[in-house]
């Protein structure tokens, strides 16, 4: 593919309404997908995610060891409901795959309501909402439903069937890699093992699908990877296969729950002041929108694989609402009413603008250090002097020329100034342009 | 003796109230004792002290050089009065200690009352209140008395008598080493110099005293140095014969002024951020009661000499109210009625709290750096994900793996997590038993 | 001449009215002066301040290459006016020497008000001010006027005249270098090239001026460099020319705008902690006056040369209102109303200050570095203890003793007790005088 352009020049001809529209329609479409941790519901989602960009798929074996973990069995699933004395299915996978816990083990039997009760999840302070839960390592099997359908059944026996399937198979996952300039890497990685959920979930997918897609066309100074992993298993098993080239990454977000009407929030790698949290806080905070940084802790998304000890990785995790911390997670109401095109399109264009950071993010060398330079002379002063409005870009162009000293990157200098990474960027490029700049 | 068990446990079992009492029983009986920095009322006191503990005196003569100081002579005093003209004791020793100037020499003569007036010294502004004066470096005599008694005087000829002796003689102290597990100390320094004084130099005295008693019946980590000292001299005499093994001092805590109602207070020592001072600072945070932590500053109690700058020990100081920063400091209001028990129990709580954390401040070595380690096999996490409710001490399991990378200590962990030490404590002792730490 | 002493007497008998007399009346002869960056009103300037300090005299040839500028042709104006058709000066040279675009090359022509206009600035928003305005890089020529008078032109022919040239010839900038005790050197710099410009410029060399006489009588630790430099192309051919020597700088100050009732302001230099920050910041904050410390930018005055990345030399910026942050900034009402002796002085004593600090701003050893010293028996402590009032100075000498361990200088122990530096270096002298300090 011909490359047309940088980063830059993408971001300033970006209609974020279109993106966000793109967003949304690759949410709907792998919305109603039974995704597990491993099984043909993800092997399907990507497949749809392919249809935008060249996804290598990677089947790692059950049973292999990944660290102190193993991978585990593949479970698969065709139908599950309830039936009541009448024959009615009361509750019914194919409405929604919420229905059953994730990796329930296959069963058909009668059952009296009081032993079916210990197979059943509701959340009574959302009467109307399904949860969502999984049961991957302790085999066992469950439905979930709303509190009010469970109001609703009698002490009656019921015929439960779960026909599903839990056999030695393969954990699934999808990687793209985007080579750019440098072989190092910023890793860009989303979860994909949720069923019908798209905030935690399908709106990570689908900002990371559009990125790769758009970056694609660009010429690039880092190298991108993308995974699309289930969620803890997943990148424990990324890393233990590609341990030996973890060394590359040198900047990395983990995306997640970026769809909601919530505000922007960008929890720091365990580092707390790597590069790609500098950058992450910078966009945020001269975002002119309410937002939140948050320092590292070790719960949440995949990020608490990234940053165990003995990788340290430089990754961070833009979100919206957190993990945990919107009434709508993991339940039924995590749908396509709460994400939005609006949002998902502000999610990425902040997620952009960080990456657009971290590929500007040079140091320069002042080509005559010694006292300031005759700005003038080259067009780039104000010809009459003693008047009081100095603009903001000759600021920008004096703090560029002050602090390129080989010890400063440009989010430094933006930084120490207090001005926008951009304004820094394009005072820059004009002494790059006036060859009073070089890069370091 | 056998050792029966550590800190921790003793620490669980704890009887808070018995403790006080005991405090507040052993500053009882040394009350009316007539203590100076040197003489009989020092050595009365230590034997009382050794009913709980082996003390080991020590007798340094007068004389001796330590440092730019000299062992002063010792002082002792039998009886002091003054009477009025028909024979009346009106100011006597015998009622209160505090009624000599200390190191007073010896004087018996009559003398008008303006002559006397320049040895006559009270507190306006608390006329009911006998102060506490000394002229350790200066030869001279003179009385306290309330301000009141002192109104009352006639302008008629006083009789004045102190039967004291100033000689040669010794400086008196005790110690008490309670080796441990490593030859390195912590050392517990309080003042014993004071005469009828409760809060300043009782209390710091029973802290020390009951603390030395219990610690010594448990198996322990340091080895513990208590020292009772009279003030200044005492603590420079004690460095000035003991240099060549101060290196052994790991950690160290000025007891004083600990009995009475007024909020915990931790003086840093002079480097500020030695472990002694974070674990301090920790425990008074994490005691859900007000408090007051200071800098360092060269004044006050014995800190100022553990903490010269030839030296630089790490000790801080552990008080309630601070030195001179009560109304009773050095009067005899500073009595039995100002400490009480419960004060006096829950400083020793505290202290023993401190304790507690340097004991077990360990840095540990997460066996599985890589990735977090499968706690649901090991029956350290919940079986079914997917529920919101994740319990405070799973995320302190989670934090100590994620930072136990050989550069932390559980109170870096602790302060990084914002977690109590106990918590993160109990989380790591879950992790060793699963042999998933090691100790670095 | 006889060296009758050091700053520290000198500062304690200082008289400031008759100082701040002093600056203004030197202000009020340089006044009517028509100074630019080149020329004779520059050379006349120097040779009345001449008659305070014995200035050396430079003279940088016109096309000199100084880094990246070149010296620009001398200029030098004999008259200018703006003629109606009634032959009246309507705008009159003589009448104010802002009247003149700095630097305009000759013209004498008829022209209509139209065409007239383009050369023509004023103040819309303040109509009695005449602005000031340069143009030394462009060849062009201009009038400034007050908003009034130009209200009251008619669309009629005019005569304007400007009888100025503009040829090859020289940069003059004045020096003045004091020799100290060490080849150390503390730079102070003014620019000297605006016209009937008070504040911005008059104040700043009034207070170098009667510094360089005051500080040449004295005997002075550092040497010392006055200079009198056309703003920016005079500081760039000054380290241009003295490259070699700039090493030797190890404080500076720029000083500007230091008459008038604004509070005072300190720019730190772009190191921002250098001695010479920490030490204008101390005589702020202890000034028990409102004031301000602001980062530094590159933009301002001098300090942009002196502080660009190639030489990032230690120097900062005293003023009082800032650079372009006064009304009456670059305004003929930047006149003998808005500097006034009291503000002078009061600027004269802060930098005198902070000359004092850098003087004495000493490492000090303390001779008894183990315990403290036993200083009743020097007559530095109270001999009776236990009272309750413990002197400023005192603890100062407490505070002196316990810092003076080789790492921290006398503005260090100011900075962690919270003293002022006077206090502190009273109690150093106090020791000194005791042998209980030694020079480090």
């Amino acid at each position: 593919m011909l490359k047309n352009g940088n980063i830059t020049g993408f971001r300033r001809n970006l209609k974020l309404n279109d993106v966000g529209n793109q967003m949304y329609q690759l949410i709907s479409e792998l919305y109603p997908i039974c995704r597990s941790i491993t099984g043909n519901g993800f092997r399907e989602s990507l497949k749809v995610i392919k249809k935008s960009i060249p996804l290598e798929i990677h089947e790692v074996p059950s049973g292999t060891q990944v660290f102190d973990w193993t991978v585990p069995k593949e479970w698969n699933i065709k139908d599950a409901y309830i039936k009541n004395l009448k024959g009615e299915k009361i509750v019914d996978f194919q409405e929604s795959n919420l229905h059953v816990v994730s990796y329930s083990v296959q069963i058909r039997k009668k059952i009296s309501l009081a032993a079916l009760k210990e197979h059943l999840f509701t959340i009574p302070d959302y009467p109307d909402w399904i949860p969502y839960r999984t049961s991957y390592y302790k085999e066992n099997w469950g439905f979930c439903l709303s509190h009010n359908q469970f109001l609703q059944m009698q002490d009656e026996e019921y015929e439960v069937c779960i026909d599903s399937s839990l056999e030695d198979g393969h954990l699934t996952y999808g990687e793209y890699y985007l080579g750019g300039e440098s072989s190092d890497e910023i890793l860009i990685s989303c979860h994909a093992c949720h069923p019908s959920l798209c905030n935690d979930n399908l709106s990570g997918i689908s900002l990371a699908t559009l990125l790769a897609k758009y970056l694609s066309q660009l010429s690039l100074r880092y190298s991108y990877r993308f995974i699309y992993i289930p969620g803890t298993i997943g990148s424990i098993a990324w890393l233990a296969l590609n341990e030996h080239q973890v060394g590359r990454i040198k900047h990395g977000l983990v995306l997640t729950c970026v769809g909601d009407p919530g505000k922007s929030t960008y929890k720091k790698s365990r580092r707390g002041d790597a590069e790609v949290d500098k950058a992450a806080i910078h966009v945020l905070k001269h975002s002119a929108q309410d937002h939140e940084i948050i320092d590292f802790f070790p719960y949440g998304y995949d990020e608490r694989q990234y940053c165990s000890p003995g990788f340290n990785l430089a990754v961070g995790c833009l979100m919206r609402s957190q993990h945990g911390q919107f009434p709508e997670y993991h339940t039924s109401a995590d749908n396509l009413d709460l994400v939005q095109p609006p949002y998902l399109g502000d999610s990425f264009s902040k997620c952009l603008s960080i990456l657009h950071v971290l590929e500007n993010n040079k140091i320069y060398l002042n080509q005559n250090p010694k006292c300031e330079t005759q700005l003038g002379k080259r067009g780039l002063y104000k010809a009459i002097g003693g008047q009081k409005d100095s603009g903001l870009n000759q600021m920008a162009i004096l703090w560029v020329m002050n602090l390129s000293d080989g010890s400063h990157t440009l989010l430094d200098i933006a930084q120490r100034s207090g001005m926008a990474f951009d304004v820094i960027k394009n005072a820059a490029d004009a002494l790059l342009e006036a060859d009073l700049l070089r890069c370091c």
